[in-house]
């Protein structure tokens, strides 16, 4: 047999120092296994509720009433088809399945949508803190960023419009707002909305695109949350991106981009030469969802997901020290905890991780790498009885480093 | 509700105007019907011998099996052991599962190679006529295409030697060959072994690699093949994809990348901000594999193909008028054919459409737009007992054209 790790020229060394980074650790986890910890680093879904059980029942039903279409090279119509009625009831939008395109997950509908928009040296608001994986997309298509600054609500409106003018005066051509509006990762906030009217007003007013990303949509365990921002849009410069990540399974890939004219989704189909997402997953998760499946999957998650959260914020109610402070999320996964201003995440996260517990430092969370004093504080994946030992755990680090 | 149809806006237009194009026909069809006629255009596996019902029960039993790590974010590994292990029977190649990367479908393979390898303005050398969906995402990453030309052994290799030489001189930089050395897409022609050999040494010279694409593999119908490049290949300059689309089902969105060294493929894999391939059907695929299925179903696919092959040689002789000639392919799913200078293919198509019968112009197989007088057959879609008819409408159709 040949050795091919003997196999080398001096010139495929090149192709090693070619742009690294890119996908969310998550994905470029090749088969790796995580060291054993309570861990709040992932924002991965509960993993026991996974309705396996109902998955193989809807694929065996699916592949005996119409297999062909399925199997081969195609499109999961259906699933557009279903999620366009969904829209249409939850939001009152006056769509159809041509305004959906399915995706391989909503990873790839940023992507596409990076691929429609970007020209070299574009630039991309993104909120501060925001999910570093749309981040590394867009700068895998070589644009640049730059970071719009949050309160407690969110974006801030006025804050936005300065750094937007500011950027048109340097001579800098902003292509598109990224914003996670709802139950936003990392913080966990929600944007309100009168913000969100001003938001999509100053959006037209600079000529620039809004790509929102709603991936924890219907998870939501209080309270109520605004209309999207594509349903309040009266120019057509929103673009939506959503995901069954959350609410079915990350690992069917299955994810979409909504917008008003169906001619662009055309255009972005077209420039999907990585290949559209799985048929086989596709039409299994549109039978799924169409009977009824998903919505009743989805009360499930939010009594889990309620839960942890709720467990989440009496544990940092009792193991924080003082100065510090942490969001209270209506919905989604994550909470964004602020601590005093002299513990350095990054520095504690090695003995954190020795005592037994892993969280993402916040500095991941910035373009810029600010927030070291912060902490994402993911509660979906760990399991329920862990999160108030973890939390102690976690609490005693904090309380070392403040006292060392 | 809100009407979105009513929703644009100047600039939003402007997206309109950027690049159309891109993937392959099938992929861009997002749920429309052709029309009802014998069809020899797409390279499109047969349907009814899609293994559906071996498909549900292997999802049922990899569902109660093993649910969480194949719904949860991550990476369809066995799949990748189980292909190592093959190559290594069939090739002889000492290789692991770190030697490949599952993607979603070759597109996917094929588009995070360019990812790796491409600067704009670079060239890739292509077979002429080849597999435009190739071509079209060489374009899509602002590459220069370049053909070099075949005969009927498929790529001449002193010929190509003059385009690299050329091309150096005019100082143009080539990054790789794009081939498909075995039952070539559109010919059907299979590279022999020296040229295979001589092939590599050329490459290795001009320091360029070779993207080997071998979509048919394990679809033989007579004799034998050579070895892979990748198999042959002394210096890790092969990077070989393959797919389980051709002997599974496309709607899977399978394929894969291989290559010498593993840290490449974790460079490549960290390109792919589009996302991984589904794990729900990728540990399916696995399974199946693994079972043996997928060896048994192969052999079935042969004799079915095999059939329809011999079917379009008998119909070919004796409808196509003289001065036409066609490869007689060993294995995959194409034939070409020219024939005589004088009839146009692109002209008559629509002839043939309202004769009841569709192809695949020649022309749309260069990406310099030449083979006018020369079509594309594929036989693994269209029924068998619909080939002889077929090409009995067909030759008809030729025949009016050479007599008009």
């Amino acid at each position: 047999v040949t050795d091919v790790t003997a196999q080398t020229s001096d010139y495929t060394s090149n192709l090693l120092a070619r742009r690294a980074g890119g996908a969310p650790a998550a994905w470029n986890n090749m088969g790796a296994k995580p060291r054993k910890m309570i861990s709040f680093t992932y924002g991965l879904p509960d993993e026991p509720s996974f309705p396996s059980k109902e998955l193989a029942e809807i694929t065996n039903q699916v592949m005996s009433e119409q297999a062909a279409p399925i199997l081969q090279y195609g499109y999961p119509r259906p699933l557009a088809e279903y999620l366009a009625g969904f829209i249409k009831k939850d939001q009152g939008l006056d769509i159809t399945a041509d305004n959906i395109l399915i995706t391989a997950g909503s990873g790839q509908a940023i992507s596409l949508f990076c691929r429609l928009t970007l020209e070299p040296g574009d630039y991309v608001v993104v909120e501060a803190p925001t999910f570093l994986g749309a981040v590394k997309t867009f700068q895998n298509q070589d644009a640049q960023i730059a970071e719009a600054p949050m309160d407690d609500e969110g974006l801030i409106i006025e804050e936005l419009d300065a750094l937007l003018t500011q950027l048109k005066a340097e001579g800098k051509r902003v292509k598109f707002i990224y914003t996670i509006p709802t139950f936003q990762n990392p913080t966990g906030r929600t944007l309100g909305l009168e913000r969100r009217k001003a938001l999509i007003e100053l959006a037209h007013r600079h000529e620039v695109f809004i790509l929102e990303d709603d991936a924890y949509h219907g998870l939501l365990y209080q309270g109520e949350v605004p209309s999207w921002l594509w349903t309040l849009d009266p120019y057509g410069i929103v673009f939506h991106c959503g995901t069954l990540s959350k609410t079915l399974a990350p690992g069917m890939r299955l994810g979409w981009i909504g917008c008003a004219r169906p001619e662009l989704l055309v255009v972005i189909n077209s420039l999907n030469d990585g290949g559209p997402t799985s048929s086989y997953s596709g039409y299994v998760a549109a039978k799924f969802a169409e009977q009824g499946l998903l919505a009743k999957h989805t009360r499930q998650l939010i009594d889990i997901y309620r839960r942890k959260r709720d467990r989440m914020l009496a544990g940092l109610e009792r193991y924080m020290p003082d100065g510090s402070k942490w969001t209270e999320p209506q919905g989604g996964f994550f909470i964004w905890l602020e601590l005093p201003e002299q513990v350095d995440t990054v520095k504690i996260l090695g003995k954190a991780q020795e005592a037994g517990v892993n969280y993402l430092p916040g500095s991941a969370c910035y373009a810029s790498g600010k927030g070291r004093n912060c902490i994402r504080l993911a509660f979906s994946l760990v399991k329920l009885e862990e999160i108030e030992p973890g939390l102690r755990t976690l609490g005693e680090v904090i309380s070392q480093a403040l006292e060392g």
